[in-house]
Order: structure tokens, then sequence, then C-alpha cells
């Protein structure tokens, strides 16, 4: 794959002029772009701008309504439910999760849970924004079903992410993971690679482990059978049924806890119909603030001074492996595959934006 | 092994009667006995009447004290976080979770945070604690280090359990589990057997995968470096980086949110020194409870019902099998291994207890 590598503040500017062509104010093309290019920038090229076609795709089809209006269903001082009629997936997130910080401000804590949006990105953007104020974020999102629980052959859950972001020095501890073992993004790699999936990632429509990218992505989009696996892997024996087990818990706090669609029902009409959940907690609730987060750092220190093992170069904690793609990418530009340019000079002709202008 | 079958509420009783000798107010000795009986009832032997004997030898070393006074360190509407000194896990915990309830049904959420217990037998029996009283329950506890991390060789987190228990129609959702792949138990039933441990469930001294149970298990106890992988295994290929967070997120909430003891320094003087995080809510907030649990247990239904892979009898959700062993036991009476009765006798005639009175 060829890639070739744009300057920030120009794929930045180009990205909002498209959405802003879409009917998006300013501001909220501004959010929805620097949700993308912090992705990017992490190194999380699936959902980084690679994902506009997708977005403009939803946008000319009317599953994302750019004037939608959020509703509030029901509020509590720690909490409140969201419908989101629709709306741009990174926009609504901005707004749940601004709710929740406010709450967690004034009330220790907020949880606010969203039903009918679309997709957000990555949803450590989301928990990072917790953590700029210096509060504990969590994130998690349903999504369409693409994970087969433990022992069966049809895909019933979502990816099922969860994102928990924990202020730190040097860096906060950022996680972002999908409780299967790999996410479609990875399969589409694979496939277009020519390359066999490892054993333990994805099963075939027998419910049987399935090595073949194309024909589990064929599967997958045809909604025939199968999908990818639960973190842990295949069976009981490797913690399969741990992993299903915090899909469940994902799609609780989100589509349940918001009276979403479940993720079995997810797109089933077109709409991504997608469900949320944010969570802030002012963690100077269990002590002196500055005392847990030096506390915490510590243990971290010592996490990645721990001994490695012989093969490797060192131990990692989550978020380092981001923070320094983000310093490095700033300078070099971000890496985009040609296939990403075509689409994106597609979308900019079709909406009469001069790509000459930005790139 | 052999096995014998003993009536529960005889082997209630004997259990009784031996923390009450040890000091214990009947009321927290059939407490704590009653958490060792629902693990066997549930068929988690693991942590059921076999490991009296482990709470003998702490009782016997002053690890644990029965007449400790567990301390509020700080309190909000919303949490607490408690000092527990050295008191019994079982009970500790109660008090926790019986805080974290009584907040969550005034302020719609209560989290309380524990340092400085004990091993308090499975975390999933305070999570249905609260379940009972219609709200959602979580629990986590950090344990002696065991766990690598990712490229690691050496074991800095412990097995990191995390449980949630949601009220659902015919049975809770119950969920329980380590986030490594297993725990120490399993690698003790595989060295008991003679039988070599499956592919990526734990490294040697340098952190290679390990199949021989004996060699991990030896260094574990010494030290000597390698312990067991993440939920997701050995690499990050099968996602061991997630479980490896995932772990990370238990001793945030845990000790670190309690200002306990973080497990690579647990057990380094002898005492357990284990922290808890007991969270119970009000899922009224998000809705009508009664509508959320019918979506809730429908799309448990839907799972269960989902088509199986072929060569499996059908797909569970968390929970079923533990009723199931219940309803089965309660009749058929406990299976005690010979090695754990003989334990029992010689723990009773230490405390001139007549086994023949009981059992």
């Amino acid at each position: 794959m060829s890639y070739q590598f744009l300057d920030v503040t120009k794929l930045r500017a180009f990205c909002e002029a498209i959405f802003v062509k879409y009917g998006f104010s300013p501001e909220d093309a501004a959010w929805s772009t620097d949700v993308l290019i912090c992705a990017d920038l992490f190194g999380i090229e699936s959902h980084g701008v690679q994902r506009l076609v997708r977005y403009a795709n939803a946008l000319d089809k009317g599953f994302i309504d750019p004037h939608a209006a959020i509703k509030t269903v029901m509020e509590t001082n720690i909490n409140a439910v969201l419908e989101a009629n629709r709306t741009m997936g990174q926009t609504t997130a901005r707004f749940a999760m601004e709710k929740a910080i406010e709450k967690a401000k004034t009330h220790r804590v907020g949880i606010v849970t969203v039903r009918g949006s679309n997709h957000f990105g990555i949803a450590g953007y989301y928990t990072l924004m917790a953590a700029k104020d210096d509060l504990l974020g969590l994130c998690m999102t349903n999504t369409e079903a693409i994970a087969i629980p433990t022992n069966g052959k049809k895909a019933m859950l979502g990816t099922s992410p969860l994102a928990v972001c924990m202020p730190a020095d040097p860096i906060p501890f950022w996680f972002d993971a999908a409780t299967t073992v790999v996410t479609r993004g990875k399969l589409e790699v694979y496939r277009k690679a020519g390359k066999n999936l490892p054993k333990g990632w994805a099963s075939d429509e027998n419910g049987q482990d399935c090595m073949d990218a194309s024909r589990v992505i064929n599967n997958i989009c045809n909604k025939a059978g199968g999908g990818i696996f639960p973190l842990g892997g295949e069976t009981e024996q490797t913690g399969s049924h741990k992993g299903y087990g915090l899909g469940i818990i994902v799609e609780l706090f989100t589509s349940i806890f918001s009276g979403g669609t479940t993720s079995p029902h997810v797109q089933n009409s077109g709409n991504a119909d997608t469900s949320f959940c944010f969570v802030a907690i002012d963690y100077g609730i269990f002590g002196n603030k500055a005392e847990i987060k030096a506390r915490f750092s510590e243990l971290l220190k010592e996490l990645r001074e721990s001994p490695c093992a012989d093969g490797c170069d060192r131990v990692y904690t989550h978020g380092e492996k981001e923070w320094k793609s983000k310093a490095k990418l700033l300078k070099a530009g971000i890496p985009v595959q040609e296939k990403t340019m075509n689409e994106m000079i597609e979308i900019a002709e079709k909406l009469h934006i001069k790509v000459e202008n930005y790139l």
C-alpha cells in the first residue's frame, strides 16, 4: 500500500470544509474533524480520515442528520438519558461527555447514556476530555453485531469497545479497546494483504475457527453467520466467555441503559442507531487528587520498568504508543493511503470543493 | 480425586462452628460461611470450603484479625473509603457493599473502596447482594501479583477479578471473572492431574509460554519470575494488551482509589493487605426499571437462543451454569475432596471441635 504524508493543518481544513458543506456549523465541523485527526495522530488509521467516506455515505443517505436536535429523555443530578435523533456521533458524544463532566464537577459523578446516534470515532477521544478536566473518564458504545457469543455461530454483539482514561504523569493512562479479539478493520488489513488470519480471531458460518479473511468479511456483510471471537478467543479454555461477558456488559450500559437498539438489531434498517455511555468521576472523592495521581503514576512506572520477556523490547503502559505516534506525526504529517486519498477527492468533487485549495 | 457429598446444612453448621471458635460473632461466622458455601453450590470449588485451610492459617498467623474494627477514612453521599485493619475479607465486604447499596438507594449510586483487608471469596457474592435489592452491582479486588504484563516476565498484577450482576428474568446476569486467562486454581488442577497446561495460559521465568504447571506454580510461589498471562494470552496479536489494561483498571479502582497496597507489593509482609471496590447503581435513573429489566432479559434470551457452533450444545449466558449447579447440589450435597476433608478435620481437632457432631 502506498502512503502520502499530509500536513495536519491542511488536512484539518479540508475535512472541516467537507463537514461544513454537509450542513454542519463550523464549530461542529471542527469538532468531528478533530476526532478523526486525533485517531490518525494516535496511529489508529482505521478510525481516522479513512473513515470519511463512510460518514459521507451515511450523510448522503440521510442516516446521519446534520440538523437534528438531541432530546433529553430524562435527567437527574448525576445522569441523563439522551435521544440523539440520528445526529452525528462525534458532536453528540461531545455534548454527552460535556454533560457528564459538568455533573461530575458538581455532583462527583456523571453518567450520560445516548441512543439513536451514529459511529462516533475512537471512544478514547471522549475519555480524554474528562482527563483534561482532571477527572476519570469512561466510554462505551455498541455497534453493529459482528461478534459471536462463546459457542455461537451468529454475530449477536458489537465489538463493544470500552475506553478508560485516568490522569497520570508523564502521560495519562489511556485504554481504548474492543472487547473482541480484534476489530473488523484488522480483518480488512489481512484481506488486503492477502494473508491468512491468525488462529483464534474469527469464525466461519458454522462457528469454526476460520483463517480466510474474505470468507469471514463476506459472511459478516451478508449476515450469513460467523464473526469475530470475543476477547479470549474461541473456547472457554482460553477465556472466550470472559470477553463475551464484557460485551454483554457494554451492551447493558449502552443500548439497555439508554432505551436504544441492541446490537443484534442495529443497522437492520440501514440507520446506524448506535448507543453510547459516558462516565466522568471526580476521583477526589477517594482522597487527595495529587496523591492518588502520584501513586497511580508510580504503579505505571513500575510496570514499564518491570523486566521484559526474552525477545521483547520492553513493557508498555496504555497510551504510550499513541502519545509517541502523535509527537512523530505532528511533524511528519498524517500518512494517508492512496485509496483513502482517492475517496477524499471523490467526496470533495461531489461537494464542489476544490481539493487543490486545501491539500 | 475422590469426593464425598456433604449435606449443605451440616457443612454450614460445621464451618460456622470453626469461625466462632476463631472469635467471630455467630452472625459474622454465618456470613463468611455463606460466602464459601455459595461458591461451592455455584460449582466454584476453588473458592468454596476447600479454602477454609487458608483462612485458618491466616487467622493462626494473625494476618486476619477477627476483632479488628473497620475505619471510615472518608465519606461523601455517594462514596466511602474504608481502612479494614486486617479484618476478615467476607465480613468487610458485606459491610462495604451494604454501605454502597444504602447510598445507591438514597443517592442513586454508591462506590465504596476498601484497603487493608483479606481474600473475600467470590466477588460475585457481593454483586448478588445489590441485585437482590434490584440494583446493579459491581465488585473488583486486587490480589497478590500473579499476572505478567504483556511483554513482561515478572508478575506485577493480580488476577484482577471483575464481577457484575444485573437483575434479569428468569435469573440475573451474573458475571464473575478474573481478567487473566485463568486463575491459579486452574493451574493447580492441571498440576494435580499431571497434565500439560494449554498453550497461552502462563509463562516461565523468561516470559516464554510454558506448559509445565509445576514450574509455573513453583516460580509464582518463589517469586522467581513468570506468571499467568492476561486475558487475551501471550501477545498483542491475540489481545493480551487488552486483558493487561483491564488488570490495571481493576488495580486503579481497588488499591489506588482506596489508598491501599498495589498488587506488586501485596503479601510481601505476609499480610494479604487486599483492596476492594464495590459499586451499586439504581438503574431506575435510566428509565422504568421493569422495562429495562424486560429489555435486558430479552437480549439474554436472544443470545441463549442464537444458533450454536457445530459441535457445541448451545449458547449460555452468565449465571446459568451457576444457578443450575446450585439447584442440583442443594439436593445432592456439596462435593468435598478427600484432601479438603482431611484439612477440615485437622482444623476442627486443633480447635477442639468434634467433627462427628456436625458431619
